[in-house]
């Protein structure tokens, strides 16, 4: 086993990326390869782009098929697990338990389906198999939102107190483990997050905003959330879709999102007029 | 001045009625008519429907024209005040002020404007001119929502814990004076709802019910707000929007909402297999 500058992942162990949507996994599967690590995808019906297990050791599965994951991450030699990439909340055929999911659902209780819960309870169970889980920020550390500003442009008076009514109300809503994000234009809540996601919630703020300086676009992490699993994220798209509502800046939680491709992200927002500011957290 | 049988508002006294969108302004129009009142019908551009000043002595205006509508209720000798239907937020064209309504901004600031506390302002205002401001529910007293079914269909267990689950998420909600509603199913909080208002809120559950049995859709009073203005509302809208997103029933709160025309949506509940709870308060 050869040292490693990452404490919290072992680089010589083969990496299991069990993939979401969008192009996180593929950017995970492609940063690792280049650390001459070993990666295994699995990739989910309907939710994993086709694209992300191109030319890669793969097996397609459905959400309820653990029994038949755990084994194969056994057999390929698996020795870390990562969850890339967002997942919405499965439905209930995607989920139709094979045995192995069955005795798990019968433990965790189906009334955890509507939580966190459920998330925590899939990492604990894939431990106990004997897999390390780690997250998306130990294998890449600056995937990690930095406190600060990303790009040139920066929050006035008005867009910081429209921040600080976003992280209050977002923070309340995670607390109740509804969502990560809400909107605020000139004080007034726009919208804000369930699981319809960021990107639709975005979409409607277009119809939704006033006359007058836009709004900000706020994402925390939940309170009790696992930092290795869903975290908040914001990528090129983030930016581009906040820009088409007429938003004018963005504000993440630093240390608890992700920021993907930070140089697109410090172009478009240049380009397009937004700030974005990564913030402390307050707790 | 003849006694009535309602403490809370005088029937002898003219009344206003500050119309916002909706049926419900001609409703009360014609009910307090039929009272043998004599009713004056204050129209907001662009937010109510012509239809309910049809026939009745009316003044078109803006929001921002405080001045100019107060001076009409006096020169038309109103006594008492009520405001009926929901304005969307208004923009700042029509709050666009007049010297009186400037004086009351500068007065209460424009903050004020993201919450209630901008309505509770609005009606110190108008008290503060002499006149009384009565609750929709003063003038008509079966239109506040009762305990109990409305209709014959019932929820079971699992519909009572995700009612339970909405009125927490919707307190939360109302507590930070964000919004009133918020659609559950099977444990998962598919939508909140902000400024967007509930129809739109419902319109968007149809893409993001699961399979299984449906959500519900739960609205409160918001904890601090005065009754006397933007209550909760139902009605044969709320509840076919409802069917047509999957939804499986309806609960809001007794007491701290209007349910609008109790025997069409009675009717209309049990023909789309809905249920329609009026539940107690629990504050």
């Amino acid at each position: 086993m050869r040292p490693t500058a990452e404490p919290r992942t072992d680089a010589g162990a083969k990496l299991a990326i069990l993939a979401g949507g969008g192009t996180l996994p593929a950017r995970i599967a492609a940063a690792v390869r280049g650390q001459g690590r070993e990666v295994f995808i699995v990739a989910f019906d309907g939710h994993t782009d086709p694209e992300t297990v191109s030319g890669l050791p793969h097996l397609w599965s459905r959400f309820g098929a653990a029994g038949t994951i755990l084994r194969r991450l056994h057999d390929e030699g698996v020795g870390e697990v990562v969850f890339a990439g967002p997942v919405r909340r499965p439905s209930f055929t995607e989920l139709m338990p094979d045995w192995r999911t069955a005795r798990f659902l019968a433990r965790v209780g189906t009334r955890a389906l509507g939580d966190d819960g459920l998330l925590r309870a899939v990492v604990r169970e894939v431990e106990e198999d004997g897999f390390r889980v780690v997250g998306l920020h130990d294998l890449l550390k600056d995937l990690l939102t930095a406190p600060g500003l990303v790009g040139r442009h920066s929050p006035d008076a008005d867009a910081e107190r429209d921040i600080a009514r976003g992280v209050e109300v977002a923070r309340a809503l995670g607390a109740l483990d509804v969502g990560q994000g809400a909107v605020v234009q000139q004080g007034i809540v726009l919208a804000v997050e369930a699981v319809e996601g960021t990107d639709a919630m975005l979409d409607r703020c277009g119809s939704l905003r006033r006359p007058g300086p836009g709004g900000v676009l706020v994402k925390v992490k939940k309170p009790k959330q696992d930092r290795r699993i869903d975290l908040p994220t914001m990528g090129l798209t983030t930016v581009e879709r906040a820009a088409a509502a007429g938003l004018r800046g963005i504000a993440i939680e630093a240390g608890g999102s992700l920021l993907v491709d930070r140089a697109a992200v410090a172009e478009a927002a240049d380009r397009l007029g937004l700030f974005v500011l990564g913030i402390e957290s307050s707790s």
